[in-house]
């Protein structure tokens, strides 16, 4: 079912860019945990429009508002749910839609699928916007696993054709989040930031969009958890962050890399350090027939740029086939990359959190 | 769970490399339909080892018996359970390796989640044998698709640093998978495929292996099956592919390339053309939203090197810790890819029919 | 989890007793259908408290604010969320239930199973409350049935000791359903419904409680609906139905009665009348082998005494395991039949709906 | 899905009543557990036919072959799968049913659902010997809770209008499941016993058949399991005894009988004993809110008489709709409910595994 995910902790995610409020309800948190509110909108905050030059200056009230779950401050076994008010809506913006599908929209699949009754406004449940209670339930699931010492951990590692450096996939750590947490553009090497900078601002000024890929560690991560065939860490981790609009690839390790490798490059040699079994390299992510190994397990993946430009592009009208030129008015992201950090390490933990809990 | 997937078509598979069989349940076919199963043998063969130089020599004798939920060569409503007998098992290869992780192999992960209690023998239930029931399933799900006029093929699109041409994303057709079906080695362009065979080759006179990239199309998709957020085409079929040991990578359409471009040029832009509603170009991969646009569904996967080679490796004893130098007996493939092809055909055809019966 | 049920027509049901508010999500209704929330409403005021002398008289502001999944009054494929702003909760009621648990209740079990964390306010998540969004889930999925000419009704079969009559379980029909709703005592024969108020009066007036059954009929349902062992109507209709707070017991058909029939008594003939095949009788209560025959599916629920009474009882603290005198203060339904009426159809329609659509 | 029972313990029963097997998938199940398989044997044994004068003379050859999941005697981690093998099948006896349905069996309904094309033989899966693969996964799940300090006993509570003895709901132990389970005719009185065999005799000798009740407790069990709402032990336990065919009713604790009790006379008082919480009575059949209270969990279900009778039935051609006149051939159990009590048990077996594992 669309707005479902996970089995033993389950997260419902309702809403659209236009409705009353968007929301999620997580069921299967375990009863007595203190959230932390303050971190958790320190989190969303990382997702939320306005932030800087680059992002769009629409100020959405993400306020987040607790209905239910919460008892002084804990959670009480029951379910949470958490609500976002819709407050900042211009709906007149997107009358035309309805007939006229924005290319690399959901705009003409959603009109297929649903006869035309879809909620054109926004995009509607396919809105970005959606991943406003993802983040929320990833805040919360996050807290959870960081009381248990796992840690999670994203940076952008290209915007266009700029790239970062990667995370040391053997010693990645808590510590090297927390460098990148501290800047106002997540990178390691703030100087590909820049650049990465540029091509964004660069892609603005021409009325264009850029995309990039963001690489995600999940560290603390204990050897044995997940399971093969149909739902292993691979397959659960895909399948959440895919539920990030954008997304069009991940790679697990050395991922797209390790086809073009050797077996004798590419399979990590297991050592013993200080009576730990750990492998020498980690080309496997982290992830040996969908089980944790303990290493970190390390993905990336691929978002595609906005898909709302402002230069002109040729569309038709759904009902009467005819070709219409199309201009999207608004402004709009020009790179969704940096807010879609938060993101993935939300869906992430969300996937790390039904398994250990 | 591990063993299943699948919401109306739902399948189970069983067994391990060494149990007494594996097999696949199937349930939720509609009831009446004649399963052509010279064509599901003639599928299955295409997975089989043994079929040519460049493949293991062991002969497993892949007949399948079908147990239930056939009546005079039609589904009778009731689940199919298909079993695979493993008569040509020999468990003494695989004695040292309980305590010595093999690198690359689920070996060290299934341990610790299992307790040593995991079955070693041939890799257990994590062993690529287990596609063999899998893609029995995708053959009969297969058959259901192309009576609604759906058709699903994939080639190699690379083994190591050699490159097939790709499908034309925008009118590849039935036709084009007939033309790869007919060849011995299932790529595009033969002279690319010469260089491919030569890579496996070297890799096997050196006791190494060699990865690759498969790509698949879905073709006849009608526009307006998926959903968003969790439960797209993007979602549903990763989880599916990442199911096939060695996967390490998937992207849809333009996918991880879509990163690296501007809007303007990733966006395909919507024409009407004798009537029908398609895009010009298909970087969307045929999915919007997660939902079909109508366009043919694409997407590729990365297959790691065999795991298992002929050069001596380093492991470590898991109950001493002492490091051991591991030399891999028997004989394998030293190249997956060519056999995983109609495996990612399989789990393609597996998650399109769960969406459309 | 236990919050969600359904596969094709999927609720999530949140929130507390006291909670800032209670609500539903429900995902995979079809897109497009006008939902009638003035029917809606009168469907709920059927649950809703102080409607008349013997239910409590707590005014619950059960006004339902839809915050997502309806565009122009119509669903739009995304999912509707449905909340009930708690306003009327007198949480100091309940401050000494925490460690002294009331009988009957869920207090103890909800302390074992969340280590003391659970909200106890007004019976927290464990509330009868929590009916009002099942009723909401209900409401919509009885329009859709009502779309494809099913219909489904309930009546008081039972108060304590005096029985109202059964449907004619061959042929109930709608114009039953609409004169027990136009009664403000949901029975067929007002005689029996006088005896019955009785019964609760005297309950009431001493201080206690009283249990009774409910009957529910499903007529215009279409043969052919359901699946054998665990997917069958009756397997999904009683998972749902024990959804309600009190159910203690389901059955179908001539259920416990049929346990002492012959064979020759039990078993419903075969018969074509007018063109259409059904049975003489309807014992099975319309459904064979887990499947819809096409008669009217007909089963009763068994719904204890509410727990709440004002007489003394006996309890232990859970902490110090002394022995207590409790009173629960408050004023309490004598008895929760009446209410839990709309409840039961509810249940059904969800299930129902979950197959046709 | 039809097939498919349990969240973490996860069974998948297949097979026609003359397929070429029948067998179960059990995943889920934790590793390194050693199962004993002469214990699975003599529970299987307990449902087998031909045991005694009072049932259907039909010998099967039940034995169960392991395909997978065990090595050396213990569960590895990977699915269980085990079939039956059916090789006493005399599909001769069923070819006029196709067309002409049997009152009170699935023909009808299956036929409607599947176009026709279902399995008749037998009764296909809707054959009451699917409860074989039930009771192998029931013994299997048994044996892990027994590992845990959980038993579960049943008994005959009834046959036709002879009642035997109700479990003690408050002292139920594991010894007078012993007691019951070394009778050939598993009753607690003896004496009624001989009353009920005589029934079934009775019934045998018309031509006609008998039903009754079956009582079943779970013991050992810890306060705190379950969940309120859709997930509660009387949702599931009723989920998956409605999986065996026949019945047509359950009720935990008092049941129907609570609906006409006060109050006062229902609720189970909280004692404080040996510094252990228990209720003094236990008309909440152990489960509170759908969570275990610790107390013994009682529920008894309805099994309608066998459907199939020697006496001459009124049945319709299908095809045509002409009445016909129907003598079902073949010797069956006059009374199924002696081989039913270890399915009983087997489904609470299931589903009280899958909460605590």
């Amino acid at each position: 079912m669309s707005c479902n995910f996970g089995n033993d902790i389950k997260l419902t995610i309702f809403g659209q860019s236009h409705s009353e409020a968007i929301g999620a309800v997580i069921d299967g948190l375990p009863a007595g945990f203190e959230i932390d509110f303050e971190k958790v909108a320190a989190f969303m905050a990382r997702r939320a429009p306005g932030q800087n030059d680059l992002s769009t200056p629409r100020k959405e009230a993400d306020a987040v508002k607790i209905l239910s779950g919460i008892v002084d401050g804990k959670t009480c076994g029951a379910p949470i749910c958490a609500i976002i008010e819709n407050t900042n809506t211009r709906s007149g913006d997107y009358d035309k839609l309805k007939s006229v599908p924005r290319p690399a929209h959901s705009d003409f699949a959603a009109f297929m699928k649903h006869n035309g009754f879809n909620d054109i406004r926004g995009g509607g449940n396919f809105s970005g916007r959606l991943t406003a209670p993802l983040c929320f339930a990833g805040a919360v699931c996050m807290q959870l696993l960081e009381s248990k010492g796992i840690r999670i951990g994203a940076h952008i590692a290209s915007i266009g054709k700029t790239a970062d450096e990667k995370f040391d996939a053997v010693n990645v750590n808590s510590a090297d989040f927390d460098k990148i947490l501290a800047k106002p553009f997540p990178v390691i090497d703030d100087k590909q930031g820049e650049y990465m900078r540029k091509e964004i601002y660069d892609a603005k000024e021409n009325g264009d969009s850029v995309g990039g890929i963001i690489e995600c560690a999940v560290v603390g991560m204990p050897a044995g958890i997940g399971d093969p065939i149909f739902d292993g860490l691979e397959n659960r981790i895909s399948a959440a962050v895919f539920g990030i609009p954008a997304v069009k690839g991940i790679e697990f390790g050395a991922g797209f890399e390790s086809s073009r490798m050797l077996g004798s490059e590419n399979n990590d040699d297991f050592i013993c350090e200080n009576g730990e079994i750990r492998t020498e390299t980690n080309n496997h992510g982290g992830i040996l027939g969908g089980i944790s190994s303990g290493m970190p397990v390390i993905f990336r993946c691929a978002i595609k740029p906005t898909p709302s430009i402002a230069k002109e592009q040729k569309s038709v009208n759904i009902m009467s086939g005819e070709a219409e030129r199309l201009v999207i008015g608004g402004r709009h992201d020009p790179c969704i990359v940096p807010r879609a950090v938060p993101c993935v390490e939300a869906a992430a933990a969300i996937v790390i959190a039904d398994y250990i809990f």
